[in-house]
């Protein structure tokens, strides 16, 4: 039977510490402003933007909203676009991307601010994120997994880690991350040649390759510590579940992250923290 | 006997492509150029700037020098560096750093022109390599190493590449470089435990450790690939030798590139390559 690593215990222990650096930033002047910036109605956005807000104002973050109609033109989402870009009382900005086809979503990302850019979808931030330097911020993702790891004293350093994915949300930036920590790090994908016999070597295994059921037990071994990234429709299920076959993996494994209720709990509360850590540095920067 | 794959082959087949670009931007009306910004005399500069002149000029690329006295103030350098940065006639620009230490090379880094950006320093060249798009340039040495496996027809898709360093010049680049092309990639380090286990897994070995005969046959296999891109000052020998213990790698391997007469032997055909690519560049942006 494997440890069970629930994001909840991460996120709760997030959010304490969030609160706090909060109320130090309130005490100073200063009050940790996210902006939503969303274009039209479509459903998973608007869901995401009501967790994301109710998550950020239980932590005394303020939310602003910039909802702007569908069919708006290029000219008018630019405007927009670049006054919340440089409105100082915002320090962090989520959009909704992909954008609508006719409005150009490569244009508004280069467009954001590296400072306000919480997603880290700027090249700057992904910069950061290679160089290991304090520039953006890193993919929330990616950091949830490095936050849960953290959280359950899981060594990092040392270590093999497997990351089943290449993908700059998750599988670069990740394997970075890691290896700033001294992990040694091999992303497989689709290029890979037999993965199971490269991540069943790992002491940490992180499926993210976004395919459903697609992990069984073969692909581990019984001392590893396995994060499952995958949010995938389970027709089967009427729900979300992960990369992993779960009843397959779970016995077989040291520890491991459940879907729901693993790396996707602690992903929205990353990026809060991301609108926090933005204000800290802001206010530091003029200090 | 491994086949020794010699960095002049390479650089010859990159400077007849080289001449024809510049031929024809020639026709086109424009004259690839490169600026050498240097500050002081630094001896290890001047000879890498004569070098790097001398394949300028063999490619029919323009050189322009700007050299300054080493005891030049920050604001001086500022006004010289944001000149050349803003020059329309030039179209590559290698600075020597770090520069005198009264100086600030983390600024003038950042606010080069990552377009002019030749030796791919800047965090949005860094970026590019990164993300896999045409943003500012890759470093010269990891780019050499690619010409390497290219020109040999060595296959690098499917292919397990163990690369030993995680450097922003070397390892880090070179590892993003080879998965972009369908490599699996492993970079292993300080932090990496055994790794002789990991490397001697590796079809291909790259060793940039940048440690004087540390790479011996135990860390290969017989069907290997090794790229030496080690440039170590040998006491013994008087000059320069690689990673490898040449006599003890060569025989047990597949195939080897040499030191000197490797990697260092493409690495400023490279640079050269990136002024060309610039002007290409900018031609096709105004055309």
């Amino acid at each position: 039977m494997a440890r069970i690593l629930r994001g909840k215990e991460v996120a709760d222990a997030l959010t304490v510490k969030m609160k706090q650096d909060v109320e130090d930033l309130k005490a100073k002047g200063v009050t940790p402003t996210l902006c939503i910036f969303r274009v039209g109605e479509r459903a998973d956005d608007m869901s995401y933007e009501k967790g994301a807000t109710k998550r950020a104002q239980s932590v005394g973050i303020a939310v602003k909203h910039v909802v702007l109609p569908a069919d708006i033109s290029q000219e008018d989402f630019d405007r927009e676009f670049v006054a919340v870009n440089a409105d100082d009382s915002i320090h962090g900005i989520l959009f909704f991307r992909p954008l609508p086809k006719h409005l150009d979503s490569e244009k508004a990302r280069q467009m954001l601010d590296p400072a306000k850019d919480i997603d880290g979808c700027t090249d700057l931030s992904l910069a950061g994120v290679f160089t290991n330097r304090k520039i953006g911020f890193a993919p929330c993702t990616a950091q949830a997994v490095m936050e849960i790891l953290h959280h359950f004293d899981i060594p990092v350093a040392g270590k093999k880690v497997a990351v089943i994915s290449r993908s700059l949300i998750v599988g670069r930036p990740l394997g970075m991350m890691l290896m700033h920590e001294n992990a040694t790090v091999v992303n497989c994908h689709t290029g890979t040649v037999d993965i199971p016999s490269i991540t069943s070597k790992a002491d940490i295994l992180v499926a993210a390759a976004g395919r459903l059921h697609i992990i069984t037990k073969e692909y581990t071994n019984p001392d590893q510590v396995v994060i499952d990234v995958g949010i995938n429709w389970d027709q089967e299920k009427g729900g979300i579940s992960g990369d992993l076959v779960f009843e397959d993996v779970e016995p077989n494994v040291a520890a491991v992250t459940p879907v729901p209720g693993g790396v996707g709990a602690v992903t929205t509360c990353v990026l809060i923290g991301h609108v926090v850590e933005a204000a800290k540095r802001r206010f530091d920067y003029e200090a």
